[in-house]
């Protein structure tokens, strides 16, 4: 059966799409458009929040919530995207685990470019350390750009001194400014999404003319790893950005880091949002939420099971 | 807590054993006492059997059974183990997903070299679908040795022009007998278990003067693994067979299949034995149970949480 549903999801994205370069409010509107048709789970309820100097939507758990916190990133190339956006993500790791998520409102480029969104990920991390929460009850999440953010953010709290949460979660991260990796090349025909040139168009906003070759920009290929929590990193092999996971794992393997390198075949970049769709989507965020479950430990977490 | 139990279990296997070459029942007699310190879970009971031409130890739950079937392979470099020192491993598998395990007793080296084991091995799983299990409802699993077997039985089988088993799940597996893993050399000084030397003892009895370079010897070098299903790979840092894994995952992935590559820090060789003593070997079990149960797809499978 899935075999069927991987080839639709992938004819489904390939439909053809309106060409030419779109201005940043038509490329905003599209992503909010189609993430719209993302399925929200049941069993959440979602409030406004601020966390550090930022708006989040905070998501939780309508029954028997946990103590823990998913501090979310939700993806869009640091250009578009919002806490509702990635809901179907955040909603569904909330629904499996019962642990609350803030999802942050970043900054976005053009208007703010890098380092602006790690900045407000450091604020949010920040405010919720201040509020007296232990890190220890704390994971990262996010997909895509927000993938990046897991890492960079974590890279950002200990130069400045602060103890690094549970756990960090990244579905198809983005990793590499400098845009390296052989699979921009050998999975080009492949990802329905990105082109090198559409990913270069977004990157450039976020640059706005600084060197990639910095470790807040490209961790993949720069970044020191060394006392990092352990580390799931989820991706399809139809995109472009794979490598920037199989680098990132084989660097945080170097460093000393758990890392598990979650690779499935034949399906699009950040296709956990096709949950309810796609079985590997389900399964894939089964598989995060047990790996959030495991690491986030309070005196309520019990073992998980797989029966 | 967990820091200080790797590294109690690094302390444990570093004490001073017998130097010098060992008679092959030394080392089958010191393996079976090693391996009988590890701890069988509750829940479980054990009966004989026998699968294709060989002995096994049918494994099975003592409530719930679930439909489905884990073929196991126990390690011991080809030379030494059988399917009593691998029970606690087996357990805990059968344990945590319901399901039941035939774990082989497949011929051993020096007596029976190459390729007796995978004979065996493919010999076993053709009774069970002469038997009328579904191969969809059937996963290998393995470790060490064994763990390489779950992968070369699988090239046999597709070979044979059988179907696949529904899903693989590798402990430490060997998989390349040519020894070139760049963690031969990076990770020796850290292996409480393996040196090069100690691996090509027992190696050149099972090798018993053929070719390493065969893909059922070095599957991670020269395997097509085209068309095999899901594949789990869990090994530690500290163990030189640590690139036998990572090499694996990339061909995978460029095979175009499902594959976890998950690495745990300073841990040895099979560090899920040690379950009930360090917290990793019982979560990397819950991980592996997770992905069986995500891969046996029967009536009674429901969908797993990390609740």
């Amino acid at each position: 059966m899935s075999k069927e549903q991987r080839a639709k999801v992938d004819a489904m994205l390939r439909q053809p799409r309106p060409e030419g370069p779109r201005t940043v409010e038509e490329m905003r509107a599209g992503f909010k458009a189609m993430m719209a048709e993302m399925i929200v789970p049941d069993g959440i309820r979602t409030a406004t929040s601020t966390l550090g100097n930022r708006p989040a939507l905070l998501v939780e758990p309508v029954e028997r919530p946990r103590t823990g916190t998913i501090l979310y990133f939700h993806g869009g190339a640091y250009v578009f995207g919002s806490p509702e956006t990635a809901l179907s993500l955040t909603g569904n790791l909330v629904a499996r685990t019962g642990f609350r998520s803030f999802s942050l409102d970043y900054r976005l480029a053009p208007e703010d470019p890098f380092p602006a969104a790690i900045e407000d990920a450091l604020s949010a991390y920040r405010a919720l350390l201040d509020s007296g929460e232990d890190p220890a009850t704390i994971a990262f999440a996010g997909d895509s750009a927000g993938g990046g953010i897991t890492v960079t953010t974590c890279l950002a709290a200990r130069d400045a001194g602060l103890p690094l949460p549970a756990a960090i979660v990244a579905f198809s991260p983005g990793l590499d400014a400098t845009r390296t990796g052989e699979s921009m090349d050998t999975r080009a025909g492949f990802d329905p999404f990105f082109t090198r040139e559409s990913l270069e168009h977004t990157g450039a906003m976020y640059l706005a003319g600084q060197d990639p070759r910095q470790q807040l920009l490209s961790p993949a290929l720069l970044a020191d790893l060394t006392g990092f929590p352990p580390m799931l990193l989820q991706a399809g092999t139809n995109e472009v950005l794979l490598d920037d996971s199989t680098r990132m794992a084989a660097r945080a393997r170097a460093a000393g880091v758990d890392v598990i390198l979650d690779v499935t075949a034949d399906v699009p970049h950040v296709f956990q949002a096709f949950t309810g769709v796609l079985d590997e989507a389900d399964q894939a965020l089964d598989r995060a939420a047990l790996f959030i479950a495991q690491h986030i430990r309070t005196p309520d977490t019990t073992t998980a099971s797989a029966r």
